[in-house]
């Protein structure tokens, strides 16, 4: 299957995230009744004698994600035909996961609004959105002991500790203008796509899929990980708060080293350099910043060349991807791909 | 094996703590071969291509805490004759739990002193902290991946929930009067003896020891945690500084509800509650305030009756120890409780 997108700005739709939202809703129609067995998982597991633990909990579970890395284990596990249950436990250890990371990032980015939402650590603070965050991700850990397959836990233990390396590479890069290419892909790699490849990996391993179908099914999600994450940077930069469930240019007045920032400053004149020292290293940013900010990156190309980087993941996934037989489970997983580029276009 | 400990304050030498950390040495020589090993273990584990992460786990380790919890999972494993090798790795991961609790548990109590030492948080930072907890917890995990014992897995990753647990409810409780005795043995058997237990309880599992040994080592371990934290939070009123690696008073003046504080507020006159209330819940205190705290303490025999209390759970410990065979091991072992109590006197 190829790639449809245009990598042209120029051609941007008032709001074009339709399209990836049909794939997801095309993907969670398919999984309607394991997504209805993991919600039920993930709330008896919150379930607690201590009660900020499921409302935080549920806080973060109502705010709606797409809940796209449980559909990856789901959907890879019946991609290769599986009808045992264990992908339940996985896909909902894996959300689990998912959120208490949510949890932690938004302590240590500060963040104060998430899916449109407030942050946890907003409504009711720090402390308890790091403890309850250690809560979840232990109970995640339970839930894959449960599943009791040993190959799985050894990839998603270490999907977690990959996880939280990338982050602690990242928060090394914050305001640092001299972050190389290399550097950022590596912390995308690792904070994002090590949990998708994870999760679409285990889906693959509970079920008599040969080693070569497991990999493609691991780097299917590891290159859609990427893509993901890459798409996402630009929107801060090109989309719209609706898309974004936060604001637009969050990342900018965090002064994260995201990919479009770095091809703006590799490409920035000497005099300009000095712009963004000011704004991204010193954190002195005033109302007309974030607009210069753009228009730099439009005339520089750095957001048409963070969506051209975010296409060649994509294909790579999608090559990964054709190894798996042919099903809807197979066609829904490349929608997603194929679609999560024209959340910018 | 009896508990020989007086209770009574009147008799207290200046510094008793010696007798408890030379049963703490004797353990150490028993084992210094297999803790050699957990060191190796835990030091390759935190290897790391971001520094951050090595140095932040350094400091920790460094920092060079008692090591009492791996100590419990090596002698339990050896008290019935182990000799494989899977209990080199369960202890360095008990003990790199510890570790990303104590990093976690310093941001949340806002600490600035460890084992004598500037705490992480301190040094390089909330943020870095909490990710860098979040790494070692997830490489702990890897690490009882890598022993490949299902049932341990069960045990650490439950015990592991159970601390976060323990430990958000212990924020509910934080500065709040009204907290019950049973509510506070509930907070410490989780934040503190719930990692003892399963410490000890993964030792003996990975042995041939019986179901009836195994859950005996368990609650050794529980009763041992219990004791522990009850002689801490007696020492917080009564100790010195040195015996604390903190200062004397810090859970006092962070509104910490503690077995002594609990045990002084229901026995205040009702002229008194005003002054608990103040301290604790307004956490308004000046420098003469910990000193009259003690002193009411005394009166109403607050801290007695907490070493009274923990004496209760250390000869539990020793009677479930007694299940296990004799060896050095068990002996040490059973020293490690009896002598903890004469941390006070």
């Amino acid at each position: 299957m190829s790639v449809r997108l245009a990598t042209s700005l120029e051609t941007t739709a008032p709001n074009p995230a339709p399209e990836f939202s049909q794939a997801v809703s095309g993907l969670r129609a398919l999984l309607a009744d394991d997504l209805g067995e993991v919600n039920k998982e993930i709330l008896s597991r919150m379930e607690s004698a201590v009660p900020l633990i499921p409302e935080i909990a549920g806080h973060l579970v109502n705010a709606g994600g797409k809940r796209i890395r449980p559909m990856l284990t789901l959907a890879a596990a019946r991609a290769f035909s599986y009808d045992g249950d264990d992908h339940i436990k996985l896909a909902a250890a894996v959300e689990l996961i998912h959120g208490a990371t949510l949890l932690h990032d938004d302590v240590v980015d500060g963040s104060h609004l998430r899916r449109g939402e407030q942050t946890a650590n907003v409504i009711w603070g720090n402390k308890e959105s790091v403890l309850v965050g250690d809560y979840i991700f232990s109970r995640a850990f339970e839930l894959m002991v449960a599943a009791g397959d040993l190959r799985v836990l050894q990839v998603l233990s270490h999907a977690s500790g990959v996880i939280a390396q990338g982050e602690v590479l990242q928060l090394t890069t914050q305001k640092n203008i001299a972050t190389s290419i290399d550097t950022y892909i590596e912390v995308v790699e690792a904070k994002t796509a090590a949990l998708f490849a994870g999760a679409s990996h285990a889906g693959a391993i509970i079920t008599d899929a040969d080693t070569k179908a497991e990999e493609a099914l691991r780097d299917y999600g590891l290159n859609f990980g990427v893509a993901y994450q890459l798409i996402d940077d630009a929107l801060d930069y090109a989309g719209f708060d609706d898309d974004l469930g936060k604001n637009v240019g969050d990342d900018f007045r965090e002064g994260k080293m995201t990919l479009p920032v770095v091809y703006a400053i590799a490409r920035a004149q000497p005099d300009e350099k000095a712009f963004w020292r000011r704004v991204i290293t010193e954190g002195r940013q005033n109302d007309a910043d974030f607009e210069q900010a753009v228009a730099l990156m439009k005339r520089d190309d750095a957001i048409v060349d963070t969506i051209v980087c975010a296409k060649q993941y994509a294909e790579r996934a999608l090559f990964e991807l054709a190894k798996a037989p042919d099903s809807d489970y197979a066609s829904a997983l490349s929608d997603l791909v194929t679609t999560s580029l024209s959340r910018i276009a």
